[in-house]
């Protein structure tokens, strides 16, 4: 049976150069498959998704670890989204055959290593968290960057891997594992951040918003628009359908149309059928009644071969 | 490479120990692989659908029409749905590595073989209709069973295969080809057939409706309410969102609330996007962008195995 792992590490930049670069380490790397890739100036990001068995998710999010360390200076780095280090942060996801625990270890492993091999501080987040409030991302990454030299001292904030001590260039990295999430990001007729701020701030978990979703306001200068991005940690049990709806109560409350929507990384099929589902009030929609997989489960069910 | 036909037979039958004789023709068949059915007192048919190597599809579609044949009597037969004989219409559909020909080719020699064996009257529809009218199953169906006898000895209706003159107890048949469809029924909260059939027709193709659309009243006598059956050739031109917004609107003029929808027969994920796609605003959203369908592909296309 073969196992799947996905791995979205997330880079501190949209250098092209660098990121072309960054995903050679993924072609190198047998039996590492990309999906996707996203980055752009306003972020100032770049978001990879690929799979692959364990043993090849860990070589190839190293070796993207080690050039993007040697490539990305914090030091000159601006972006709209947070971020303490270069290589912000990278998560693995068990996708099949896999369990979490496994993708804790890959975690750690990938902690461990570079750490070692580069001097980076490292967190462990997520299902990797060795303590509470290190489950949260945002936890960690309070103060960004910029702070980071007078937070990683403090002992509550020692990292689990690495010197208690920024790396001047590549700053820290956070690791851990996770469920799917769901990246999902809509942008708003106006050019006023502050809007923008006080609609994304009613959906986010923290603020009072919904559990498992967070929800930030970026300016998009092409565009001339804003952006409400957010991520949907847990989607099956606060569908996007809701928080986009809600998203739209908001905006009404200041005139703002919504211009368009977009999923950040890849849509998980669940999400698309809780969609589907609410607006054409569908009973009995599941995975397994999706032609497609039925047809790829029907199939790999029986083990036959032609 | 792997190739995959899908065929979608409708037999005129909801005795339960007839469904399960017909559906044990798949089982029995290598490289056939069942991947749902569906029978109900109030359409009074079995609607199956699976998949499998042309080969296997042409073997088993012959079986279970052999079975159906054996034990269906149309002369006891009632039911809401539209239907000429107990094979009422064995459709075979493309989607992986096959063209539309060969379903063509699948469509002929399943008609070919079934009249001969059975002396039952085959019509060729859709890809495979050998006249412009015959493209349309309802204009085949015209008159159904009850009237079959003196629609078959016009010229204009001969035949394609088998002897112009009705079997006694299974009819006639339909077979052809055409690309994969959405059936899609909704409830409505309503238990007046009148109301439901002014509802379902401004939705009709012929009626002035939607193209691609066929649709039709059921009254469901469990729930006391009733059924707009609709099936959508072509849903990517006229997409699911767009006729359900219309059942509303229509639904609205006369105060009926819709109950619930569901999927006859498997969803197709290109139905489900546009549906996500429309109501959340998504710009760029694909098959391939799909979590599910991007992994499947990733590594399909690299042919590794571990």
């Amino acid at each position: 049976m073969r196992e799947i792992v996905e791995c979205v590490p997330n880079f501190s930049t949209s250098d092209a150069e660098t990121v072309e670069l960054i995903l050679n380490e993924i072609k190198k790397t047998k039996n590492a498959f990309l999906l996707d890739y996203t980055f752009d100036d306003y972020y100032n990001r770049l978001v990879v998704s690929f799979v692959g068995s364990k043993k090849s998710m860990l070589e190839a999010a190293l070796n993207m670890a080690f050039k993007a360390v040697e490539l990305i200076d914090m030091r000159q780095h601006k972006g709209q989204h947070p971020r303490i280090g270069a290589v912000d942060v990278v998560p693995f996801i068990p996708i099949k055959n896999v369990t979490m625990d496994n993708c804790v270890e890959l975690a750690r492993k990938f902690g461990e290593t570079l750490a070692k091999k580069c001097g980076v501080p490292v967190y462990l987040y997520g299902e990797a968290a060795t303590k509470p409030e290190r489950w949260d991302l945002d936890w960690i990454r309070e103060g960004e960057y910029e702070r980071l030299a007078e937070m990683i001292v403090k002992p509550k904030r020692k990292p689990d891997f690495g010197p208690a001590k920024l790396h001047p260039t590549a700053g820290a990295t956070i690791t851990g594992a996770r469920k799917v999430m769901a990246g999902f990001n809509v942008n708003i007729g106006t050019a006023d951040l502050k809007i923008a701020k006080k609609i994304a701030k009613p959906l986010h978990a923290k603020k009072g918003g919904f559990s498992n979703v967070k929800a930030m306001a970026a300016f998009i200068p092409e565009e001339n628009i804003t952006q409400i991005g957010m991520s949907i940690t847990d989607f099956e049990r606060t569908p996007l359908y809701r928080v986009f709806e809600m998203l739209k109560v908001e905006a009404a409350r200041y005139n703002i149309p919504i211009v368009g929507s977009e999923f950040c990384g890849m849509a998980p099929l669940k999400a698309l059928i809780d969609i589907a589902a609410y607006y054409l009030k569908i009973d009995n929609l599941t995975e397994d009644r999706v032609l497609e997989i039925a047809i790829q489960n029907a199939i790999k069910k029986e083990g036959v071969s032609e």
